[in-house]
């Protein structure tokens, strides 16, 4: 008899072959699950390859467009980005594919969720927090945290050991001295010989962008067009793209051809550790850069600070944290899209081996801009002579400060 | 009789020139005063045309080092950028070029304070916020917010006329048709042409980087040093440089060279406004990437968000706004200091056509990051089975936050 | 011929008789405006006395309906407090009175509004922004701020001269050697006698609220229920109340009674200056600790920190400095509102001598609160177990730091 | 042969008691430690008690003054508290009794650190954080958390068995329907009775402040001095008190005696769940108090928000949730401390039936407040048309938010 049936996110790697096996022969059911969430895969191989394995089932799921359109584009209404530098391409994904994770569990009447993630990462907490806020009720099965499994795999060579026992095929290309993982949004590289983070990535590493020396040279120019921040056109030389993915897609393409998009970091994980990353984002780089470019337009100033300080700081480490589904998230989210009233408009902009410029911007939406008040030729808006009283009460602060400085003998002017 | 003695700022320019000329007719003794940041200038040109003009001295002074070690560097240390694009070229240099006008108006016995900033920007508040607070008791003259010198002065054609009534010299090179201000970080182009936003700055507007399509066919690969968060060593193809101007300036000419740091952005003014500025920044661009990606390797986590979301946000702004000589810049500036105790190290860089890449670093100065705890394949650090229990109480709040959407009826996964 | 329509905010007192009189002898025809915003007045008085001194038309509109459901509501839902002291009573009621101020002055044609503040206060801020967001091309008469007006009226002794002469009828009651201004929320002391902060209010100043030394012997009780934040009803021994503006006055009256209220602080003004205000505020003090404590029921904590940190402190900031009507107002309000969808329910509340307690409080609307959970005695939720490995992931950080700390020569534990 | 010696937090209470006996049982040596942080205890009890059950040592530290003196004035100094609230009293006192643990546990050679915290509480991660910070390679024994010790202890029923059989002394009085834990600071009131959170404490259950009803009928008044934040001296008409510990215990006296520092609330524990609090903190509640007003006489208005905004919250977090030992709380108090360079100055007070009062205050030690330039009728400083200028700049922005709300159909004057 069964020990129940476990619906374990599946890819047709080594690993989660592996898990697949291990899970049948401990007794459980297995229904596989992968989400397509616009990672290259041969899918119907994978399916192939868990039902030879054993599976009940394979279920793939293309979330592409609840990707893109749930959370990429929250992502390039708030400027998301950690630490400075990561677009958060992998933690991204992460919701989307929990969720549909816990869906076809239920749906195919699944005791347990199982995944492949390592027990020192981030993807581990990510999944299991998206898991247990979806349906609080499923049990989760981590191998890789099980000291039972640790045990029996030590290493590589007890997976290969296993796989060659159990008629699990492994692939007879040799595998990377670093570990992958993509999506829509990005390529992310690390482990192996990146752990050494004065490592230079080898060319070959990346696969979402070319070379930036190896790319065309002329500028591409483009314009993309927003609504409510979000990204509705992209207008170029080879065509116009409205639909959410496709548009995305493209930019991806602009950004790959052109070799935008890329970075390499020491990032702080979730889990207390530094961890060193490559990550190539081709789209959501462009993306970013032309609403961050349209904000400074349209946006509030006062409104802007808010939103830089807590917002986008905010949401970037809910993502990154795997609190997606939070109360946080919510309300984090429920400001973002009220910011973005009047980001509507377009940005024109131009991609050359490796870097993305805006060429100009253009909106009906806001008149916080005006050419008018901007000039320094017209005087009609306000009297110059008004700054003199601003300076003034903006001064009266300063100016004890001065006095206090003289006193306390730390004079301000030496 | 003198109506009293005025330090003017003066740069030899024709605004400048009309209000030395002018202020001495209406009985001012001037004492005139060129600040050296780096800017382009013929120094002894500008001397000449003063005394020429009348002004009773011309004092020039080279302010680079206290710029770059007391202002670029303490940037540099905490990131410093404005709305997420401006690295506050035109906003660093002001501090140091106030403090010293100051200094010379004392020396020199002068009663009032002069510059020719226009009434409608940011400047005019930053260098008259700094004299208030740097000796709050002398006065200030701002030709260009008083209704008598506006009434005569009402557009170039005034100022011409009035040039050519007092013998004033006015370059025979035409004006471009955007304004510009220069120093050692960047040069500032706006107005004129560049008002529509959606104009795109012609090729030969940037003077401080060439276009990267003109940049070298082959990336530029040199090193950079920290400690404490201060660049000290710079270690190039051609040469090793240590000096704080000397590094700086050869930053600058690797990133002109290769064409980096260009920005064209709207930003927000202190004066309520909007304004569109153009902003090519090569050495700055290239340093603060350089000590962000340091940041990452040996910053702890939590210290790095606190500093992130208050510091270097808050610090920018004061910079911004004019208020160096603050109450608030220096509580931010103890902070900044005090983060930047284990900020040591080295970061490897390359240029290209335009963009500036990391492609190493290292640190002896902090135990944050060790490749051996980040390997996935090492257990030593933790147990990967703490992490269960971790997950498992950071779930807590987030199964309740899912039952309570389901009793809501409005489920996480639909 | 008249100059134009002015609508004056007049109160009936000195200062505005002397200004509706010389704005008549300047050649305005004069509206008069008054708000009832819960203050003590003779209105019927003031009318009289308006049209006697030659207003074209007194127009006096009950604004507390609006005040308290707009504006105060607001307040306690997000528990506004500037400088950790002052609950704001003069600063919500401006936003109402000024907007009303402007629907009258367009209803009757006006082409100027004029209020009585002093130059050197924050009040005169607060109303003209509220004039210029509400209708930017109204102008504005700001007496106390024009030389003319100002070299007329240097003193009291030239207002009450003023008066004999125009006949200006004035109170024969002997001023207070300091100034006042109430509302339904409070009543404010300033100015005169309080200047020196070090001189103690005596205790005929407080207007709101009794002595402690004079109140009951006995603690009263009660209940204030609330439905998303907002007070929905209070039960009393004296009855219940639902209606928003009973309620709000009964809640005054409770802390009137008790003494609760009082504070006496010296506070930073926008205006640069700081300065000493005494303040009494029964009901909101009360109702502010009710909603502070139901939060601590239902709010989630992650919420709770976000909203504390940015949306409490910068909604009283944007109150205080008179950026009601705002986009970062209208931003933050939005997310105001979000967080209170499950702050339903009633706290149980005593007030004594000048304090006010809480002795419990519940609610159904949130399941965040579990007596199961949190009793130490059970062991459902989770598993002790798992706290081991919380506290070892959470620790990782801090190994690190104790250990940089023992090479660094400064170890934590000396 | 001994398992190892174990330095274990012991109380003399049933828990610990227990503890002991079974670690020894289990074949441990064990070394007893209570730190003396202000609580009430016989101590010569407690070390009779550890050594009649077969500790081999018991070693009892004063570390009252280092509690005073490194946290509580560091509390007072950045007005800690917790989501608006609490006092934080518990979490005060860890760090100083942890990292004495610490140095008891290397002085005897100890292996093991053990504590008798519950599973489900915020003091075993505070202990277990400082101990791992402190000495990252000492272990730690939580019995509460080992399933063993955990089954054999289900309920007070079996340590009563455990204690009958082993000759543990059992304390003959019954024991509060609640836990309590105290401090020299507070006493902490907890489980039983009190998680129905609509639970009324009763009159007896409060140990460090007397009933307020039952409070003296006049007003005690007294005078709080600082020297940069630090309470250093308390003048009373029994007497001055200038010695850190000292002062301290009469500002507990002087809140004790009429009722001052009682709070009843619901609070967001660090492990994810809610628990209902009760504290009495009678001498922290007023130097808080007095604090938090002197502030206001001498602290710049934009430091102060600053730090309020992050300083005061982020500290507070830190101490609540354990993270003492940390490199964010050594960053935050760098700046606590240099916040606090002026924060010198007396404060007279007055408590009366349960609340505490400022009467007045005074500082010499800042020039910001001006009693010259905060009087309505002094025209020195500035002039009141400054200030016309200032509100035309700021209500640049507001003026194209009412224009855009026009032109969006929703005036902001309906």
């Amino acid at each position: 008899m069964s020990k129940g049936r476990v619906c374990l996110a599946y890819s047709g790697g080594l690993d989660t072959s592996t898990i697949l096996k291990w899970l049948i022969l401990e007794g459980y059911t297995v229904v596989c699950f992968l989400a397509n969430v616009g990672q290259e895969e041969d899918w119907a191989a994978v399916e192939k390859k868990a039902l030879a394995l054993g599976a009940e089932r394979m279920v793939i799921e293309d979330l592409q467009r609840e990707f893109v359109e749930e959370i990429v584009f929250r992502a390039i209404q708030c400027n998301a980005i950690y630490e400075d530098r990561y677009l958060l391409g992998t933690s991204l994904a992460r919701p989307v594919i929990a969720r549909a994770q816990v869906r076809v569990a239920q749906q195919y009447n699944c005791d347990y969720l199982s995944h492949g993630c390592t027990g020192k990462g981030d993807d581990q907490v990510r999944f299991e927090l998206a898991f247990k806020a979806c349906n609080p009720s499923m049990k989760v099965i981590a191998p890789w945290r099980m000291p039972e499994f640790i045990q029996k795999f030590q290493g590589r060579a007890d997976l290969l050991k296993f796989a060659a026992e159990n008629n699990i095929p492994v692939s007879s290309t040799p595998k990377a001295p670093w570990s992958m993982d993509d999506n829509l949004v990005h390529c992310s590289y690390e482990a192996g010989v990146l752990e050494d983070p004065d490592h230079t990535p080898p060319k070959e590493l990346w696969t979402r962008t070319i070379d930036p020396t190896d790319a065309p040279d002329k500028p591409y120019n483009f314009t993309l067009h927003f609504e409510k921040g979000i990204p509705v056109k992209l207008v170029t030389p080879d065509g116009e793209f409205t639909d959410s993915v496709e548009l995305f897609k493209r930019l991806n393409k602009i950004g790959h051809d052109n070799g935008v998009g890329r970075i390499d970091i020491v990032e702080n994980r979730f889990i207390g550790l530094k961890s060193r990353g490559c990550y190539d984002t081709p789209g959501l780089t462009i993306a970013r850069l032309a609403h961050l470019d349209l904000e400074g337009l349209v946006l509030d100033s006062k409104v802007r600070k808010l939103r830089d300080q807590f917002i986008t700081i905010e949401w970037s480490h809910c993502l990154y944290n795997g609190m997606y589904f939070s109360p946080e998230r919510e309300f984090l989210e429920n400001s973002i899209i009220f910011s973005q009233k009047h980001v509507t408009g377009e940005v024109r902009m131009s991609v050359y081996k490796g870097a993305a410029y805006v060429l100009g911007r253009k909106s009906d939406a806001s008149n916080l801009y005006s050419q008018e008040d901007a000039s320094m030729d017209s005087l009609e808006t306000f009297q110059p002579m008004d700054t003199t009283g601003f300076i003034a009460i903006q001064a009266i602060r300063l100016e004890k400060f001065g006095l206090q400085k003289i006193k306390d003998g730390e004079p301000l002017c030496k």
